[in-house]
């Protein structure tokens, strides 16, 4: 999308990259400021919209009310998916997204998110703040003129509804799901035809057979949509990530003229609100899906043969994508590399640690 | 031990309570303040010993410099295990400790650290965030007049060096193992003996055979010991704790005095320290696990009957010290309840999607 399109569609094209300074900021050592943040998310996907809402908080706190954040949920300024281009062209200071929606704009960008059969959300922290993850992903956000800070995690995320069973590959031929991003374009490899519609929408349209599955995010975010009426298996594990990271977006030239005090308490704030919402996430999900089921969900594990081809189409739309983007190839190879070691480790201490407890008998007997 | 005692001990007697206050700390919004942190942690114990330092550095970068924290690894002004009691006589503001440290002190201090059989660390976050766990662990602090915050994680630890093979319960028996905490006690009901030596004279009492075992952290704090050397057998998982949740320890008084800004400071550079540690540990582990078998590491499971008498052991413990103390018991069984919820949860989502990736075959194949 081109810049003059895109700002017409914008209430804000005006005032395109004018934060609000009530003094000449760089001159003084803790100005007062006003950022302009767009969430893609809507105040509905409460958990999802709260990283936003608490990174605000945390730098009004910090710097004592003087670098204040407003926040505007999604379908206020831009609608869902514009945050990236609003951010890249200052007509906010910053946005909060989940980088798989930019599948289409650029696909390394979803490794700042989570593609599939990535990183679980441990990995996920610890490739971004120990591993390569965060110089990378920020080397593809540069032509965006974005950084990119870690701003909250969904964990491991259910594998969608479905009105029929999934027993074999051929059950997903020919199927309409709803599925965006990274996850769409690999059901589409193995036959699916992927809708993008809003979340909103997929009760109507499960309902309606206009689509016949929805990969969704996780038992907390998918109960207010009620889709065990319309579609009552509930699969697992959601194979296309390992954990959604959401991302703050921060216009590189808006933060390289914020104080040096102000940049580390973005830094924080973020950090914090990974904290909060990966905690929110885990401490909701549990009962939630308690309450799915004895409303009629039926979980069910995704067949194996099922998952080793969602794994080989996978592999086959990396190889062809690293083949055509030198960027992706770089994170792609950084990320396998570091899952590599990752995953016997996890497996052993992680991993022998949660099965034990998992199979020990009930809780104190 | 009393506080007259206490600060005999110290060099830094005739300074308690101090802060050095630049200027009226109350009167001013930004006031130039320094604190005191006492650390646990030698500074050899890099890992560990990093949140303390981090949470320096993220404080003085929010606060221009303003807030400094001046950070004493164990053995400069206090021994390891000293730091509850200097925090608590404020002697220095604030202290960075594992709370399981303190079980012989309070035992329901451990549900600030990780008690065996307990939560991941996933969970713990959520605990603490979204439960009940901060709340009450504050209940518990209340009498020592400390704030703790969660400032860094181990995640799942290993289960400990052992010159011989634990084949059976019996193999426990009459066994010294290098170990403290929470751990030692449940050691000892299983008819071990626990020896508390500090960390870098384990090797020699190995050699010598004045004890058989030792419990640990993980690959990497555990490769510069070189115990592999004495005592092969690896053993994993360490079922003493899900993760060991580091804190800082914050003097109330001290706390009260802050402006609000260096409140939100330390809190957020608290959570950052979780993010970071965690990081440091997981990227870390596998490598030095790697580098630990090749030097000769046996890596071995504990055997199921083994893990059920040490979870046996800890129900009972658990269960006389919920007897005894009631706040033990209402931390005993929020921590239950809570793992209760989030264990299948946890089995479903993220250990299916684990498990997926370690068994679908080479990365990238």
């Amino acid at each position: 999308m081109q810049r003059r399109a895109f700002l017409k569609q914008t209430a804000l094209g005006a005032a395109a990259g004018s934060a609000v300074l009530a003094a000449p900021a760089i001159a003084q050592e803790a100005p007062n400021l006003t950022w302009r943040l767009a969430s893609d998310f809507s105040a509905d996907a409460a958990t999802l919209f709260a990283g936003a809402a608490d990174v605000a908080r945390y730098v009004a706190e910090v710097t004592d009310g003087r670098f204040n954040i407003e926040v505007f949920p999604a379908g206020q300024l831009f609608q869902p998916g514009q945050a990236l281009e609003a951010v890249q062209h200052r007509i906010v200071e910053c946005g909060h997204a989940s980088s798989v929606q930019y599948f289409a704009t650029d696909p390394a960008l979803c490794f700042d998110g989570g593609v599939p059969f990535g990183l679980n959300t441990r990995q996920m922290n610890a490739w971004m703040r120990k591993g390569e993850g965060l110089t990378l992903t920020r080397e593809a956000f540069a032509k965006f003129g974005i950084l990119n800070f870690p701003c909250g995690y969904t964990g491991a995320q259910m594998g969608g509804w479905f009105r029929g069973e999934i027993k074999t590959v051929d059950d997903l031929r020919g199927l309409k799901v709803a599925a965006d991003g990274f996850a769409a374009h690999i059901l589409s490899r193995l036959g699916a035809t992927p809708v993008d519609i809003p979340a909103s929408d997929v009760h109507a349209a499960l309902a309606q057979g206009v689509v016949d599955g929805a990969a969704t995010i996780g038992p907390f975010d998918d109960e207010r949509f009620a889709l065990f009426e319309v579609a009552r298996n509930y699969y697992f594990p959601g194979w296309w990530a390992g954990t959604q990271q959401l991302s703050l977006y921060v216009n590189q030239d808006a933060y390289g003229e914020l104080p040096k005090a102000y940049q580390t308490a973005l830094s924080l704030a973020c950090a914090a609100a990974c904290n909060d919402m990966i905690a929110a996430f885990d401490a909701k999900n549990p009962e939630a899906l308690r309450r799915l089921v004895s409303q009629g969900a039926q979980l069910k594990a995704y067949p194996r043969p099922v998952l080793q081809a969602a794994h080989e189409a996978t592999v086959a739309a990396c190889n062809e994508l690293s083949a055509k983007d030198a960027t992706f190839k770089k994170l792609y190879d950084s990320m396998l590399a570091f899952r590599g070691k990752q995953v016997p480790w996890f497996r052993m201490a992680e991993g022998s640690f949660d099965n034990m407890v998992a199979t020990l008998g009930a809780p104190g007997a």
